[in-house]
């Protein structure tokens, strides 16, 4: 094959499918020398974005390489995705052939980037020479050499630096008689303004761009509270609406929650309404379950009769909003046999042969109550249309936080149409993706859109399984993409941990998810409440109230209240626990104490937190303290201060012993500052 | 955006870069709900191919799985390049959505392969009626249902299919009166035929066909025997010839060897040509080092006057072939100043201001006998041309096995190019890259099609840099297109280990290197003669052959020749040594014993090979062996026989006392046989 056919050839290798645009540089420029590959942050080689909050940096790394000794210079390439221009910013050599450069995203979108590499001739001509004189080889000619570069790079500059070349070649020239001249040769300065006129005509480029998708800090960052509306009535014997809601709103801000979280608010169904705990027939008067969706009144954009009108919510919106509380709503796509649609719109149901509509069922389960979509249907188009104009509708009324109700039984091909959608002209739309099941399935929704994601926390009790579990989220490649969202418990969970263990098992638990995960909720007031009664031999709650309407005294006597405001606030006053993504595991001497580091931006002020897993016995252990890492020498004292007990400790060296009391504080928080950025840090100590 | 404008919005989403065609499931068809992803082997995404050789099965294994709990099904298609039809072969699930296929490749050549994956409607159906049926629920609409689904499936069979599934359709149609019947309904039988009519219009393929390179088998497996040409003389005191190698052959055959390597035979520079140990001036008689190609009497393409003619090459190769043994050639795309090219072609060179060509650097290092061509000419195409030229001219002749020299100092796109191209026409040609480089670059190399390359085995001496090491090259992606050819010394490495451990430590490394790796070789005479000698300092031979001709007296004493011959017969009769990537390291509770096992694919053949580190002091370790995956009970006799020493011990339980004494052995293979095949086999027992 001569090599006039290179063009044939490459044409034919991309058709036999091994020389296609994968993940390399592909060219029938057989001088471009340098490999740019292995890019990172890319998630499934760039078919998903990566995920950013604004005010982060995207940490660009790419292995780039070339034939020969060559010098090489490299730059990452970005821009928001509808900009036509790139913005650049130059990539550092860190060895290896690694480089990194970084790009800080300041607005809720879609940014892709790229990384593009080339061979500095100049700069290896500078790193050369300096060799070539040092070993007192004759440089006349290789001075020459560079006269010529520097002379191409002249009469394509202009202004300050032209006149600066001038001057250089002016210098070299004579250098040959003025050896002090010599030394401009491989200055720094000569090689900054050359690299601004260096040839990349045969520059590398990766043979993509790679997405990242930009939210705002809450889809990183974010609190929950959820209640069920029904149930929050201030007395006994009466349904819950949407105003009683309103009245609890001011405690849940001082709880700290910025996200108020409640299940379907729509109309439910009567048939096959299920009854108190779940029984298959419901007695006069059973409320039914929330996510069994439509009645009479309407289906999901209608609010449910008994809790009040639309405008009430609109109420509750704005009463939240004032309070710096956020509304989320679940979106449970699927219906009750009495939803307007199913009447309406039969082909998005699946029929059985005698004519009914098959119920939700999981064999031999079965849930008579619960309607799915049929997203085999020939009419999954309108489907999903319509689907997406209950989401607008809740978007219209003000709505940005949606968690959504088993994801895991709808196609991610419509996850991703809908989020996508969504997103597009609402970048500050937050989806939560309730997927409690099997890892793959968990990643995809989290790769085709979901902002936030359930996890297997709630079962994750000992330090091992949870460093374990820590280690997959935030240093294997799901950190590219899945953000975490902790829940010690969930209307439909009520762990073993937290039947068995009492008080401390939920300050615990509490402890865990707030400072593990900068994302967490609770479902209350079982949680405040330390409830821990369920279903015998399951991790249901008793008389849930996902089938009754339950009334709840929210302020008797044990309930972890103020403990719950205090950690939020910890968690509001210290960078560190605002990211997941920044967890250290340390050593503690006993497998019953957790023992980790969150380190924020500034090295200087560090939180520590240390949890015992035991809610019934004190335990001990000895705490591995990194003082290197801290800036501290061996001998300083530095002071621990424990943030949740408000106790302060002078410590010295890398051994510490933490006694921790369950029944008392299973926990502490503490807060470690060691380089003092200003004086009146010093306040702080005092 | 409404539903209609899907196709819009999705080629909207290629364009913004983040829906492309990158590793997942496109499709305009919202109700294609299968997932296939993180499909194996794949090298960059399917960029480059991963490698085989004949008969090897290609194990493909994926992450399959869809929304909701339906039941799937999955198969490899796959292909030989130019082949227009797809065979294909069922995928079996393992566990947590991954699942895996396996096809053999019989020819040398380019294979592609792709997943698909499909829900399986009746399967899911055949489930879920089994689960409703144990729970006693009535299921007389569910088997209409089903009934359906095998109807249709009739009308798209024939034959017997078709006789049995309206046989079926009777039984189930009857099963309400008989219930004998209904078993029939989940019967496997049923479950088979109709596996055969799924339908698969809704299937997922992964979005690209990947590549997989399949090589002749002697790219995993040989044995490398290089020496040069002008040293093979009988008799000291002359420059050795073509016709002296010829004499050589039978010796190299009976040592096991089946490459002969040659550096360079092509005629050799006069200007600026090296003397003696490197010396910068060559004295006159000096031959100059071969790697200096080109002169008076031609370049790459002629063979040196004192070596012989093109016919004694002819020779040499027919009676190489005689014996087993192949010739390899080496690739050194370089000139001497005296090369006809560079009168011929100055324009393939880079000048120097004063109208010189400029040699080869490493600056301060400068090798003036060796003119490197200029891949960024502006002539590269008909450099590379000619250069494809040189390739083609010794295949012409009948050679096959390349070793090419420092390939990391020309392009990739050339290697890729030109193996590419000449493996379309000779697909058994093998090429071994010498490049001892950074790692990226390395890896590089063996992406772009080489199809065996040095290692940095020359350097690792201890435990644990061999086992590191050996996971690297076998339990990371490189395995995937990395096939190492170990070697203890070449003529430009004399190890230190080599250098101070004397004839043990020779021993030592031929047995790592025969037995980790499937491709090793050896530069001889100095290996086998055990010479330690260096230049100061320097991993340097002293008196190299590089730049003289030696004499060398093959058979003195403490030579290793038979030892060689024992240790490449092992290999030969012994399939789990001809592997690679099939080695698991033990424990040995002594570091200074390196202890691993090979598994060929029969369990009840396995090596076990025991090597001292330590050529200085005898050595003692408990080697654990793994009787369990032996097929072994506890308290079981299991002979172990050391092909090396041919003792034969018997051994039970776990733990087995190895004593080494290196100047007598230092290593042991051990064939353990605990599975009997055959009666006959007891023979090997007696």
């Amino acid at each position: 094959m001569p090599v006039e056919n290179l063009v044939g050839c490459v044409a034919n290798m991309q058709r036999t499918g091994w020389r296609g645009n994968h993940g390399g540089i592909m060219t029938v420029e057989g001088r471009k020398r340098v490999v740019v590959e292995n890019v990172q942050p890319r998630v499934e080689n760039g078919r998903f974005p990566a995920k950013r909050v604004t005010g982060e940096d995207v940490v660009v790394s790419a292995d780039i390489f070339a034939d020969g000794h060559d010098e090489l210079d490299a730059e990452v390439l970005y821009r928001k995705a509808g900009d036509t221009r790139w913005r650049s910013v130059p990539m550092d050599f860190d060895g290896n052939d690694r480089w990194t450069g970084r790009f800080r995203v300041e607005e809720a979108g879609e940014y892709v980037f790229t990384v593009e590499g080339w061979m500095d001739r100049f700069a290896t001509w500078q790193r050369d020479l300096r060799k070539r004189y040092d070993a007192g080889r004759d440089i006349a000619l290789e001075l020459l050499v560079g006269i010529d570069l520097i002379e191409r790079a002249e009469r394509r500059s202009c202004g300050a630096d032209r006149e600066k070349l001038a001057a250089f070649i002016a210098k070299l020239r004579s250098a040959k008689d003025d050896a002090g001249n010599l030394s401009d040769a491989w200055s720094p300065e000569l090689g900054a303004i050359m690299r601004r006129y260096t040839d990349r005509s045969r520059a590398s480029r990766l043979d993509r761009e790679l997405p990242v998708r930009v939210e705002r800090r809450k889809a990183l960052f974010s609190t929950w509270y959820e209640r069920f509306p029904r149930s929050c009535a201030s007395e006994p014997g009466r349904h819950g609406t949407l105003k009683d809601c309103l009245k609890l709103l001011p405690e849940i801000a001082r709880m700290g929650f910025d996200v108020f979280y409640l299940p379907p608010i729509h109309p439910i169904g009567v048939t096959s309404r299920k009854g108190r705990n779940n029984r298959p027939l419901a007695d006069p008067g059973d409320p039914g379950s929330p996510w069994a969706i439509g009645g009479e009144a309407g289906g999901h954009k209608a609010v449910h009769p008994d809790l009040g009108t639309m405008e009430d919510f609109d109420a509750l919106l704005c009463g939240a909003s004032e309070l710096g509380v956020e509304i989320a709503m679940d979106l449970a796509f699927q219906c009750s046999p009495d939803h307007p649609y199913v009447k309406k719109h039969p082909e998005w149901f699946r029929m059985l042969p005698d004519g009914s509509v098959r119920c939700a069922e999981n064999p031999p389960k079965k849930y008579e109550d619960i309607l799915p979509f049929d997203f085999e249907s020939e009419a999954w188009r309108a489907l999903w249309e319509e689907l997406r104009s209950v989401v607008l509708f809740w978007i219209d009324r003000g709505v940005r936080i949606f968690r959504v109700d088993n994801p895991h039984t709808k196609p991610f091909a419509f996850w991703e149409w809908l989020i996508h959608g969504i997103r597009k002209d609402f970048p500050d739309t937050i989806f939560l993706s309730e997927a409690f099941t099997r890892p793959r399935v968990m990643a995809r929704l989290a790769k085709v859109g979901f902002s936030q994601s359930y996890t297997y926390f709630t079962w994750r009790n000992s330090r091992k399984e949870i460093t374990d579990y820590m280690n997959e989220l935030t240093a294997t490649d799901m950190k590219e993409y899945f953000r975490p969202n902790f829940w010690p418990n969930t209307p439909d969970i009520l762990p073993e941990y937290l039947q068995y263990g009492g008080r401390p098992a939920f300050m615990i638990r509490l402890v865990l998810a707030a400072t593990l995960s900068s994302n967490y909720g609770i479902y209350g007031p079982p949680f405040e409440l330390c409830e821990g009664e369920a279903l015998p031999g399951k991790e249901e709650y008793m008389d849930s109230e996902k089938y009754e309407v339950r009334y709840w005294d929210w302020n008797r006597e044990g309930n972890l209240k103020d403990f719950i405001a205090r950690v939020n606030r910890i968690r509001k006053e210290n960078p560190a626990l605002q990211d997941t993504f920044n967890v250290r595991f340390l050593e503690s001497e006993n497998d019953s104490i957790l023992y980790f580091a969150k380190w924020s931006g500034h090295v200087w002020e560090t939180i520590l937190v240390v949890v015992s897993l035991d809610p019934f016995h004190a335990q001990t252990g000895r705490l591995h303290v990194p003082i290197r890492e801290l800036g501290l020498c061996g001998g300083e004292p530095y002071l621990c201060h424990d943030l949740l007990s408000d106790e302060k400790y002078i410590w010295t060296g890398e051994r510490n012993v933490i006694h921790l009391n369950p029944p008392v504080l299973p926990a502490r928080i503490f807060r470690v500052r060691t380089r003092l950025k200003r004086e009146t840090d010093f306040d702080y100590f005092m």
